[in-house]
């Protein structure tokens, strides 16, 4: 079993490499051994539409594969994608033993590939650090159980949680080398999503700078249409950019809106946007994760609806001290402390002189 | 090399097991090895007026010191205090190597001890985890370069920052297995120290309720001596209860504290204690180290002040998200980021579902 976690521990580490270019696939690595149990090949699934991580590891062997052990993170598919059943290439291959992390998250698919190996004779090892499988793939599952958008926070505070002075200074509160990793998080997801009080605040990009990074869908939340198009995030660039105004928002100002930005109208409720309105317009766009980089009062709303998955939460060690500044979370009216949102710790990393935690929902 | 920080490691452990026990003198234990390098004895300071860990160590030998190593944290000893100097009794017993982890802290006798040992003969290895050993002694160093009181601060958080609601309401934040870290930490420390408005609204006892713990030394600071002495912080216990008041304050007010209690008068300036001088008296009053466990206010000026040495941040994965919460850090003004206050990470533990964050000025 150790050794089947550390070859499982590979699959998950390949599969890592294609973060953020195989939405709406799943993030699947693997790795084959002969029938002496020695390592023969690997591969991964690079992209959306690209082999799938079966495949691109067996299509790297001959005859070598009969009788060895295919292990891989998520259960091989069974049907007809825009490539053929890994189920079928499996067997055809001579695999004697299949090794999976997790089985297929859809409920109407999970268990046939499992299925139809063990009826062809093949020995199928299930569960194998799962946690870490689930884990890998949670903006995956995510959509294919809930039909959702994943969502995640992203924020960057003191240790008592702000994230900017009372007059809106925040310039920088993280090191260069935490905001480096933020590039790394942007590069996983599909899209980002800002509101207009950042960016007449900020003026922020929002690309990836990372090298080989691909720059995320831009999304505005801008209801009034208060933002100016020669901002940084409207610049023209290889990914969309949307704009999301009040539907009651009159026809004519967004004549003003450059055509290279998309438009999203959605409606409003006490001039607030409908939120779970937009994440399921973001999800029928084809738009598997989003990342939020914004300010205390959308973070609030967004945990208060009980619609932010993920947290990422950038901690230096520096007190900003004054009740005026600005939290990360606002909005919420608590009088008892058993009100709280909850989460759970995910994982924590150093980025010294910083430190990246993570919550999950 | 390698082989000596084990045992510098072994010797931190030791001397750790004195925690709390040893002010005003450090927290040091020594690990014997015989000529052939196998370990024959080991020893720690066990509390103050013990025997030093070297002589607690050779005590338990006879002969078969010689030629042997002594590991000890701390440079040993060249003067006679409440026992002979240690450097006599390595020499006496024909110890032919010494490694040691930092010089004693105290710049009038820094080497001495070293110098002697090098004097009969003996060969000495410096600086074998210097920085485990210069933490391990982090209230003894500042006590003996600054002459100062070693000052801590514990604080409860929310992932956003917030210790009670707007309301007050805190009870509880953390986890009982996060609380039960507490009183660990209370048992390192001589005294622990708290406000009348915290003893008005949670009427805490800050006892040790560690098993085999020592209650600390309580403080209150009750400028206009408001609290209730049936509050229970004033229950007798085998340790002193000091309530630190205005100056000012009419003598007849002060006819009211309970004989148990002692009073330290103190200065202050627009309504504040003058925590310096407070710190200055309790140093003098032979607190070594004292632990904070107030509210915003109270932390918020300490670490204005530079006053702070470490903080123990408790922080559950929870989110408040109301900026009328209470704030771990308050009474700062801050325009522009750069004015926060620097601290650095000095180690963060998991005490699941939250975590402690330590960090030091």
């Amino acid at each position: 079993m150790k050794n089947y976690e550390k070859y499982m521990k590979q699959c998950i580490k390949l599969a890592r490499k294609a973060d953020g270019r195989t939405a709406p696939n799943p993030l699947v690595g693997c790795v084959i051994l002969d029938k002496s149990g020695k390592e023969i090949s690997t591969g991964y699934h690079k992209e959306y539409g690209a082999l799938h991580a079966e495949a691109d590891a067996l299509n790297k062997l001959g005859n070598e594969a009969k009788g060895g052990t295919l292990i891989v993170n998520l259960e091989p598919c069974c049907h007809w994608g825009k490539t053929p059943p890994c189920a079928d290439l499996i067997i055809k291959k001579g695999i004697r033993k299949l090794v999976i992390g997790m089985r297929d998250p859809n409920p109407l698919v999970a268990g046939q590939g499992v299925e139809k190996c063990k009826k062809a004779g093949i020995e199928v090892i299930e569960n194998i650090l799962h946690d870490e499988a689930v884990k890998l793939n949670e903006v995956f599952i995510k959509n294919m159980t809930k039909n959702e958008v994943f969502v995640a926070i992203k924020t960057a505070t003191t240790l008592d949680g702000k994230i900017a002075t009372k007059n809106g200074s925040s310039q920088w509160i993280t090191s260069p080398r935490a905001r480096k990793e933020v590039q790394k998080i942007r590069n996983r997801y599909d899209a980002i999503l800002t509101t207009s009080s950042t960016i007449i605040k900020d003026n922020p990009s929002m690309k990836c700078s990372l090298q080989g990074g691909k720059n995320p869908v831009r999304i505005i939340l801008d209801r009034e249409l208060k933002t100016d198009f020669s901002s940084k995030i409207y610049s023209s660039s290889d990914e969309k950019v949307y704009i999301v105004v009040d539907e009651a928002l009159d026809e004519v100002k967004t004549l003003a809106i450059p055509t290279h930005v998309a438009v999203i109208k959605c409606p409003s409720d006490n001039l607030k946007l409908d939120l779970k309105y937009l994440f399921k317009k973001l999800f029928e766009l084809n738009i598997s994760s989003v990342l939020i980089e914004a300010g205390g009062k959308l973070n609030g709303e967004l945990v208060s609806l009980g619609l932010a998955d993920k947290i990422y939460q950038f901690m230096a060690p520096k007190i900003l001290g004054d009740k005026q500044g600005i939290n990360a979370f606002e909005g919420r009216n608590i009088g008892e402390i058993c009100n709280t949102l909850n989460f759970k710790f995910e994982h924590i990393y150093a980025h010294a002189p910083d430190i990246l935690l993570i919550y999950s929902n």
